[in-house]
């Protein structure tokens, strides 16, 4: 008789909806794909008595714990999201012995240690292809199909509402606010943009990615963070004018010994050319360089019901797999153990705009600092206009504390009225 | 103790010295991987006594059979290609009880099936993602990322000669001759560029993909297939008038109700304004649509010993993680018995480019022939000049089959001097 598989759905909202219909109207082809029937056994809600169309109604419930602790449960997806009760209920499930499928970055990114830990020692398989750009196949590709070869760099847009707000501005020349209230009101924004807008979304991706990517610990603490309310409608034309675009990027890169890595988000200008600078709207695109295989972009819908539901049905599908082989899929693989450089020791190149005073001498001396803090110019352009002026000046390759240094400088300097912006280049 | 799983390398040319060199420089990082050491047992050779770098000399051999045989060979890893040997001896290996990694379209696409079952009847895996697009993660996102959702297309660029060929026409308006020439003196196509040109390779490439996609069995005889070698640089001017580059694409279909699929390869126009458009060199690409998750693409290199040897080392981890567990990894998933249709049924648009006498009336002629042919004409143009002209018909959607009645129709008309080209046009 053919084994029945029952699985737990924490979550009824965007994503959960999502996969409790797929779970029904694809229900044959589950079976086939896994070997075995895979059984919607309930659904954890926090709010009961809302109409729920597609999900029955004698599988809600508001009592999550309970549900977890079921013993025919054998697999939960948690796509609640946040840090409480999610953590204790994925713990939860492991000592019931369920593996668990979750959509949650910012779990993952604070706490994923502890939580491998607690699925490897109940032989259970805790899979989260989800919780990074949505539907684009990215945690799988880098710790399986990448185990052979060692990456050096990731490289992507991952958080679609900073990429609809910045390819707005870019393609109308509307200011943040503008683009943001669009957003909003077209639903690509939250009410409370703040995990979107400040990076803490991309900055949770980015430790996932570099944890999986680098066979390291990374959390989001660990992981630079700055976020797209400071870019200008001016940043944005400027990029232009070098043939460049903005977009909000997390990048994750080893050093050139092998021995430290650094995990960061910012917004960055990067040349038209590059792949990264086509990717419009809500969509997410990751690069990831490695050694043997070179260069390979995964490019895809990163967030939304559908594209989040899908990858976690894929999930699904492998830990039921493992479940009836009796085995466990790859856990976490932290063995490298290297250091997370700060800030301070990233190198890249930077676009510096400055408001001067329109005198004879201005460039010399501004000059002179990013000389004498050991920054090497590329290029200047100067713009003046009726006693005001602007200096652009973009950098060579530098370290970000010889960058800090420079504009700390720039800011005694008598000509100088203001540091416009500074915006880091990359992608070159 | 730590175990030891021995792997036997048969073939060390191009793919196989880099598969034999990260196996020794990356030896650390891969048992901290696998969880086990892994040992480069032997390496099967046609020809002996040539100088490999970096492989011992104890560990050639020019008895592959016998290495297969071996009884302490945990995994063969298989880069020879072609059909036989490499069937037998992979059939052996599994007798032994050996897991396979195999880089092999060719006989993946001709005899899959079997060998499938003989992977399973023995309890032990065939993985084989280096047969498709290189280092692209391609096989496992299919297989396993996409395994809860229902992919409807999959189109690609997944031959790095050609798409070198007909870069090389688009850039430089050369002919196929001249530009074949260079990708040969560059290393880009092979002394017999047979299986590249004519479509053979990337047919190979369709089935596999095909059959992943849409859980069903596909061949490479089931593949309709094109080369390029009758593109002309009149066809890429043609292409670039109409906003359009051309490309060799193999493209894998899902009919509308779901029952049937196709699977093709041959030379089309796309709009530059897709993101395979810009797909340069030796690259490769593939989209990916699906249901829940929307369309994916996939880019990186699509061959080379590097990047082939990345997918290679990718699912040796794999397959040797699945040896220790005392597992398999997801076999042949064929369940859904689909039906491949014939090229007849395709439904596409049309490029018809032909030479017409300069009289009044010619194209009312045409379009007739069209009409009568049920094929709708979506634009056309006409070129006169001395007598001669031309005129290119642009159409609407439309079977494979229609199209065909309508070409051999023209070439009957008196004012029709002959069919130039046709090409399909996709990805709008």
């Amino acid at each position: 008789m053919m084994r029945t598989l029952k699985v737990a759905l924490l979550g009824c909202g965007v994503v959960g909806s999502e996969v409790a219909r797929i779970m029904t109207t694809h229900a044959a082809d589950l079976e086939a794909r896994v070997g075995a029937r895979v059984e919607l056994a309930g659904v954890a809600v926090r709010r009961a008595g809302r109409p729920r169309p597609g999900v029955p109604e004698e599988l809600i419930t508001t009592d999550a714990e309970s549900l977890v602790k079921r013993p025919d449960i054998d697999v939960v997806v948690e796509v609640v999201g946040g840090i409480e009760p999610s953590r204790g209920l994925i713990l939860s499930a492991f000592e019931n012995g369920a593996s668990v499928v979750s959509a949650n970055k910012a779990l993952l990114a604070a706490d994923g240690a502890a939580l491998h830990a607690a699925a490897a020692k109940h032989g259970v398989d805790l899979y989260y292809e989800a919780a990074v750009a949505g539907a684009i196949p990215l945690i799988r590709p880098l710790r399986e199909s990448l185990a052979g070869d060692k990456v050096n760099r990731v490289l992507g847009i991952v958080n679609g509402t900073t990429n609809f707000i910045l390819d707005k501005m870019d393609t109308t020349g509307a200011g943040y606010s503008e683009a943001l209230e669009e957003a909003t009101a077209l639903g690509y924004a939250e009410a409370d943009p703040t995990a979107d807008v400040e990076g803490f979304d991309a900055a949770a991706k980015a430790a996932i990615l570099a944890g999986i990517a680098f066979h390291t610990r990374v959390t989001a603490a660990d992981v630079f963070r700055e976020g797209i309310t400071e870019v200008t409608a001016a940043d944005i034309a400027s990029a232009k004018a070098m043939g460049c675009v903005v977009k909000l990027l997390a990048i994750c890169e080893r050093s050139e010994d092998g021995q430290s890595v650094t995990a960061r988000v910012h917004p960055a200008m990067i040349p038209l050319s590059h792949p990264l600078a086509s990717v419009r709207g809500a969509y997410n695109a990751v690069f990831v360089e490695a050694d043997a295989a070179g260069q390979l972009m995964f490019y895809g819908p990163g967030a939304g019901g559908s594209p989040t539901a899908s990858a976690v049905l894929g999930d699904l599908v492998a830990v039921c797999r493992n479940k009836l082989a009796g085995s466990t899929g790859p856990g976490e693989s932290a063995y490298a153990q290297l250091t997370v450089n700060p800030m301070d020791d990233v190198v890249t190149r930077y676009h510096v705009s400055l408001d001067v005073a329109d005198k004879a001498g201005v460039l010399a001396q501004v000059a002179t600092v990013f000389a004498e803090h050991g920054v090497s110019i590329d290029t200047v352009r100067q713009q003046g206009r009726d006693g005001d002026a602007s200096l652009v000046v973009v950098t060579h390759r530098a370290t970000d504390a010889a960058l800090s240094a420079t504009v700390a400088a720039l800011r005694t300097l008598d000509h100088v009225r203001g540091v416009a912006s500074i915006m880091r280049v990359e992608g070159e």
